[in-house]
């Protein structure tokens, strides 16, 4: 940030009073400019023992491999992305979403909020944001071509948790690639 | 939003291509800002079958009770946001804190997190956000002067699955005042 989003003047970065960190301040018009962490949701997208996965089509990590996820939208609740983002990623259609993991990302300031869903059927197809879209077994999954380490990690603690038949909430602080 | 706080520029309301919602968009540097939701994290602080309330010494719902909760910073986890609240706001120190209920506010554009977490010790008193801090039980809570729904709500959950002896995670969406 360098300019004011409010009176379009420079900012300058410095603790406000009564604060204890720096924030963008705008010295003409007072506004404090607060950034806070983004909440990604995603879904895991159960069929027949098998998860949707959907190989992506923009940037970053064009190519790689992923789970539905994007970030939560103003106006929006947390099941409400989880399934819009099933749709826009794979044309698919969730029921059942339960929360599975909360991860922290602090590197990125993301939070990603991690859903179980049922897919209700086997029509889905890639969306514009996919090149593919594949309902995988576990075995088929391309581990080393999964495009989030988030991703990866939730991924993992599901198998266990589905060998085990019990799926207790995650909550997890996730380290960059 | 009025001005790019890249370029300085004013910025206009529409939708950009590939997208389907409307974004301040700059015309004279490109940049596109994205607005998004907040996470607030707050806690339940137990101890001896209390919980601790703080009562607001700032706008909004001044002289209201709240229990401890605030904005998500950058750079910080879910449960580090969480003792740290409960440290500013009552100078409280919360262990084993355990996620709770996940609120959907979307009136405000706001996801609540909310832990149960132990109060180490009776050592806890006001911070700069609050007038007054005290333990108090369920019978004691006033309930008509808590300073916001979403804290309402999640209590109300809390109490009943306390006699009942189990804390599921719980997710809800909370309406306005």
């Amino acid at each position: 940030m360098k300019y004011c989003s409010n009176c379009g003047a420079r900012v300058t970065a410095r603790i406000p009073s009564g604060d204890d960190r720096p924030r963008f301040v705008c010295d003409t018009c007072q506004a404090i400019h607060y950034e806070n962490p983004n909440i990604v949701v995603g879904s895991i997208p159960e069929l027949d023992d098998r998860i949707l996965f959907c190989r992506r089509a923009i940037r970053p990590r064009l190519g790689k491999w992923t789970i539905p996820a994007g970030y939560l939208e103003n106006g929006e609740t947390l099941v409400e992305a989880a399934k819009r983002e099933a749709f826009e990623e794979a044309r698919a259609k969730l029921t059942e979403l339960m929360p599975y993991a909360l991860l922290n990302l602090t590197f990125v300031n993301q939070v990603y909020v991690i859903f179980r869903g049922r897919l209700s059927d086997h029509d889905y197809r890639p969306g514009a944001e996919s090149s593919e879209v594949k309902l995988l077994a576990e075995h088929e999954i391309p581990w080393d071509d999964l495009a989030f380490s988030s991703i990866r990690e939730a991924l993992k603690r599901y198998f266990i948790d589905r060998r085990k038949g019990t799926f207790p909430l995650h909550m997890a602080d996730i380290q960059p690639d």
